[in-house]
């Protein structure tokens, strides 16, 4: 039997200021709650209807239709620093995602290639946002986001004596991505829905690529999706 | 000024039922009524906030936030066949794609891409759905969707005499896409997020195709979205 207050304080798990003072976030349905059992992260609740009660459920739930499992799981420390990028690892940079939903899809992807570690610029929506854990189908588990700001970040040697890693970023007017040399590791900088990257970030970018629309140089009115971009060029990468 | 019945009416078209009666769809937003009225469809009627008034807007909107234009666009005639099919065209099929934000990403990365054609599965969610639609950012006018039975459709010889097209599949024993021998053309089918394809449809694959995890064989707890997996395997078979 769940009291009033673990109820208030589960519920108020659904807003970004009571995840950061309390450090803890929620994942929902029976697939995410088992992986975040295998995934090492610390639990500190578990709750399922047939323990508590449809109602408490549906009391606790951020969902619609409230699944049968929930959990309460503590958010790793933060990093004190970003990570030291080095030519041999891909790291992915993200600059003003404002979609939870398009957030949650690119850390499934670089889940799936095999990215670790993600740069999010400080206006990137925040990756413990429900809606985010949910798209992320248990991808959050296994890739670490650092918030931070891209532009100082960005473009820094791997170390004294090191030249600095090699940043890849999408314009219309970049190489053919098909077609381009591709290092083994550096930076895919990925830009927001609306904007795209934004100038401070651009100018750290030392390689400027492009997904070509097929037939190339056809008018296609619209651009990609920044979720299905971000597929198609660590499809890339991960291809050489 | 709107009367209450045209009001009624273009309500109305939120409901799959009152589409197919009445042969219509809306759109909405500036940027895709304005695509709307460069596609050459035909425009049935076309409203701004500024003409009608923001308490009109809302009431024929289907958006929690109408946007100041809409449109209400007649369907193009369905074809009394679905398309021949040829080795030098790619076409798409989907097999029951049931989230309307995954069919209309889908339809936007088949019109960068280039393909003209798409067959889906009667259970796949209806392509004017408004969800579909504002999902395509513009792509619904110029990517043509067949509904049909797609087991019969798919693998049938593109004309007498001639053998059938190759069917591609993603399938988790397939081969490594970036590897196999792929054709100009064909047939790329896509499964349902749930359940992949389904066994009837599955039967006409002549080519089973992987999208490999990096590294090669990782343990990976999760697979691809459907729109994300589309969007690779159309980058793939566009690159060669």
């Amino acid at each position: 039997m769940l009291s009033k207050n673990e109820i208030k304080d589960i519920r108020a798990l659904g807003q970004k200021k009571f995840r950061d003072e309390r450090g803890l976030f929620v994942v929902e349905g029976e697939k995410l709650v088992e992986e975040a059992l295998r995934s090492g992260f610390e639990i500190v609740g578990l709750y399922r209807t047939e323990d508590i009660g449809a109602e408490a459920m549906s009391r606790i739930s951020q969902l619609t239709h409230p699944s049968p499992a929930l959990a309460v799981v503590r958010q790793p420390a933060p990093a004190m620093a970003a990570p030291t990028l080095s030519p041999d690892e891909l790291v992915l940079a993200l600059d003003g995602i404002r979609d939870p939903g398009n957030l949650g899809t690119i850390l499934r992807i670089a889940d799936w290639f095999g990215i670790r570690q993600v740069l999010a610029s400080e206006d990137t929506v925040e990756v413990f946002n429900p809606k985010v854990v949910q798209a992320t189908m248990g991808a959050i588990f296994g890739v670490r986001v650092h918030y931070c700001r891209l532009a100082r970040v960005l473009g820094c040697p791997a170390g004294p004596g090191m030249t600095a890693v090699p940043v890849y970023g999408t314009f219309l007017e970049g190489d053919n991505i098909y077609e381009a040399d591709l290092t083994r590791g550096g930076v895919l900088l990925m830009g927001s829905e609306a904007n795209g990257i934004s100038p401070e970030v651009a100018a750290t970018v030392t390689r400027k690529l492009f997904i070509p629309p097929f037939p190339t140089g056809a008018h296609t009115s619209e651009s990609l999706n920044v979720a299905v971009a971000t597929a198609i060029a660590c499809s890339e990468f991960r291809r050489r």
